[in-house]
C-alpha cells in the first residue's frame, strides 16, 4: 500500500544509518552480524508496511534477529520510529527491492521469510512481479536455511489461489494451510500476529488466508 | 448428506441391476467394458448424493463412460430415475464404500475423479475418514491413468484446507486451485457443473473451494 510522503520520515530515516540500510548496493555484502551486533538466527518480513507486525515479533523475541525488508521511505520511518520507541536492537530497517533478497543476504541464513499481505498485481501481464513467482521463490530458497520456511498472508482470493499453486508446482512442502486464518483453533488465532492491514481487513468480516511452506 | 429412505427408490434400484451395482464383492473385478456395452473413457465421482452433477456431466459428453459412487440407495435410486428419464447409457451408478474405488476399477483405468461436497469429518480422529486422506489419495492415484487427475471442490475451509495440505504433502501437483470457484472469471464460471448442494449453498454468498490435482 503506498502511504503518503512524510516528511519527518525522510529526516529521520536519513539521520539513523546505523538502523536504516538504504538502497545497497548488491554487488556487495551486508554484514548482518556487524550491524546486529550478535549473530542471532535471522527473520525478514518482505514488505513491512508501517511494522506492526515486524516490530511486535522483534519485541517478543529479543533472541532473535529481524529484518523489515521495505521500499518505501515513509512507511521504513514509521517502522524506525517504533523500532526507537521500544528500543528493538534486534530490528533492522532495510530499504531494498525485494528482488534483490538474494544478494542482501547469505545462502542458508535466514530462518523464515514472512509475506504479508503483498501486492496481489491481479493482471497476467504482472504475475512476475508477485512475490509468490517462481523467480522470487528460487530466491527466498537460497536465503532460507535447509530447515527454513515462508510464512505468506493475505485477504486476496486470487493471490493466494495463485501462491498455493506456484508453491506446490515449485515443489515446496507445506505445513500449514488456512483459508480463513481468524477463525482457526484458539492456539492458532492467539499466535497470529495482524498487521495494520489485516487488522482492518479482517474487521470487515473478510477471510485472512495463510500458507506456511519449506523447501524440504 | 443423509437422505431420507424413499421405498420407490429401494424397488427402483433392485429393478434395474444392468444401471446399478449393489455392494459388489471387492474380491471380483467389475467388467466396465461389458457393463458399458464399449470401453470408452472412464469418470468416476465419489459420493454423488442426488446426481445432479454426473448426470449432467453424462449428458454432456456421450463419448465418455461415468460411474456414480454412492453408498446410499435412496441417492442411488434418484440418479438412476434421472438416468432412465434421460436415457444415458454411458452413466452406471455402483453402491459401494469409497474406500475399496481401487477393488471396483483396475489400475490406470480412469481418467478423472471427482470428489463435490464430501463430509468433512471435521473432528482430528476421524481424519482418516476424509475422501483426501492419504490412504484414499493412494487408491486414487492406482486407479487413475497416468495423466489422470482429480477435480475436488468443497464449501468446507477446513476440508479445503486439509485437502489442499494433505494432496501437497503426497507429492501431488496442483493444476487449478480457487478459493471462490463461483467469481472466477467467465470461461471458468460457465465452464463449471453445480451440484444440488453447491447450488443451495452458493446462493448464500458462501464460497465455493476447487482443486484439480494429478499425480506427476
Amino acid at each position: 500500500m503506498r502511504l503518503r510522503n512524510k516528511p519527518w520520515a525522510v529526516k529521520l530515516v536519513n539521520d539513523h544509518p546505523e538502523s536504516v540500510l538504504q538502497n545497497p548496493d548488491p554487488e556487495k555484502k551486508i554484514d548482518w552480524a556487524a550491524r546486529f551486533g550478535n549473530d542471532h538466527p535471522i527473520e525478514i518480513e518482505v514488505g513491512s508496511g508501517k511494522g506492526h507486525f515486524i516490530t511486535t515479533l522483534a519485541e517478543m523475541h529479543p533472541e532473535k534477529n529481524f529484518v523489515a525488508l521495505e521500499l518505501q521511505t515513509t512507511a521504513a520511518g514509521i517502522i524506525l520510529r517504533t523500532k526507537l520507541e521500544k528500543g528493538l536492537d534486534n530490528l533492522q530497517i532495510l530499504r531494498g527491492d525485494a528482488a534483490d533478497i538474494d544478494c542482501f543476504f547469505d545462502e542458508n541464513t535466514t530462518d523464515v521469510i514472512y509475506l504479508n499481505f503483498s501486492d496481489p498485481w491481479p493482471k497476467t501481464r504482472h504475475e512476475k512481479r508477485r512475490l509468490t513467482y517462481k523467480s522470487f521463490l528460487s530466491k527466498y530458497k537460497q536465503v532460507l536455511k535447509a530447515d527454513g520456511h515462508i510464512e505468506f498472508k493475505t485477504d486476496n482470493s486470487g493471490l493466494f489461489a495463485y501462491s498455493v499453486q506456484s508453491m506446490n508446482n515449485y515443489g515446496m512442502h507445506f505445513d500449514f494451510v488456512s483459508v480463513d486464518l481468524h477463525h482457526e483453533k484458539p492456539e492458532i488465532v492467539e499466535k497470529n500476529i495482524e498487521t495494520e492491514y489485516e487488522h482492518k481487513f479482517a474487521a470487515k468480516g473478510n477471510p485472512i488466508y495463510a500458507l506456511h511452506a519449506d523447501f524440504n
